[in-house]
């Protein structure tokens, strides 16, 4: 058998502190990550004129997920959770080799003496995640706007209002300086409705969300996402 | 160092037997090719509702260079060869980790006793080459037509008229029925000009390009490339 040992040549810094409510693909939720190359590729040379294009490829690796192996099919959230597709025929992160790829903004190229980062939009990527390959986005041979989806042809519709609580609308003030694009983050991926498929709403059934150093608390009810509060996150 | 040890699930069979003359980007050349699974991963349960979508990304190891490690800069045919730029600002072979990323049409996929092949077209791969990934193209995500393509806004322009000897007629005509496609492959390759940026026009210079179980040879003068003949391909 062939095998390639890839290594990281970047990492991922998100306010996404685990998978559970990360957007299922990019571009979908206005959020800034930042990429930072590890050495000895964190130079300025490996990077010149990457800020001539506006987009760029990530290829990374689903690094929660390495050593929990591949399933041959999988049942997408876009198919309501109840019908099976092949690995293959999905972006999901049990695959054979945990590869990801995602289209994401380039906002910014940094270089300075502590390295070389990457400031993107859009990403839908854990905090933390390895990177082994960025490439530029080429639209003449990336872009194919006529191709068609399949079984998701669009991107998912926004599906729950977002409302916050007296409490959790305080917590949102007191952090508005260190944290302002915290609110707005919240209602984008709380939009999204980040409940397991298989789960119908129950308002008392509590979730918990991981966001920057937030532990966000949330119930559904009726089409509405209440956000009831925001929390130190414990320490690991 | 996080290293993530690769296998390949895949194997490209493609009528390019060597590096030259491959197209830069997928998409520039109608050809067809096949990604023949590899066990345990050809089985038809892990692409089940793959045929829904047109279009599949195929990560791939550029496996010609494995060996050959990477450069921080590269001289892109774009720039005309004489311009760096940094690796992650290219789509260049010899990348710290050497995938490449492809978008291709899905022609067909076909499942049987055999295992699961995936008939695919306009893929820029050297038969033989490793695939570590196939995902479905998801153009909500993926397709981004107003993304800014730097130094390569465009796909390249097809630069050469191509004329064949009469010698290299009479070939085509004898492998008509083996290779039906063959004239219109060597065309559309010859005209993207698959010589070396640096090379200017030598008329006493012979190019040779292994195509499919042949050997072509050529030469270029005044904008015209002149398909001298097609020889049967040295067995290895």
């Amino acid at each position: 058998m062939q095998r390639f040992p890839f290594e990281a040549i970047a990492i991922v810094r998100s306010p996404y502190r685990e998978k559970f409510a990360i957007p299922r693909q990019p571009g979908l939720v206005d959020v800034l990550s930042t990429v930072e190359l590890l050495p000895p590729y964190n130079r300025a040379e490996a990077v010149r004129g990457l800020a001539s294009f506006s987009h760029i490829w990530l290829s990374f690796v689903f690094h929660g997920v390495v050593r929990e192996g591949w399933k041959p099919t999988v049942r997408p959230p876009r198919l309501g959770g109840n019908e099976r597709v092949g690995v293959f025929a999905s972006r999901a992160t049990h695959r054979p080799n945990p590869l990801g790829l995602s289209a994401v903004e380039l906002v910014a190229v940094e270089c300075d003496s502590a390295g070389v980062r990457l400031q993107v939009r859009g990403a839908d990527l854990l905090d933390g995640t390895p990177v082994v390959d960025i490439k530029p986005y080429l639209p003449y041979a990336d872009s194919l706007p006529e191709a068609q989806g399949g079984y998701a042809p669009q991107a998912p519709d926004t599906r729950l209002a977002v409302v916050f609580s007296e409490l959790a609308a305080a917590t949102l003030v007191q952090q508005q300086h260190s944290y302002p694009a915290l609110a707005s983050l919240i209602e984008q991926l709380l939009a999204l409705d980040p409940r397991p498929a298989y789960h119908s709403d129950d308002p008392q059934r509590g979730y918990g969300l991981a966001l920057y150093d937030f532990n966000l608390r949330f119930v559904v009810a009726d089409g509405v996402a209440t956000v009831v509060a925001i929390e130190p996150l414990a320490a690991d």
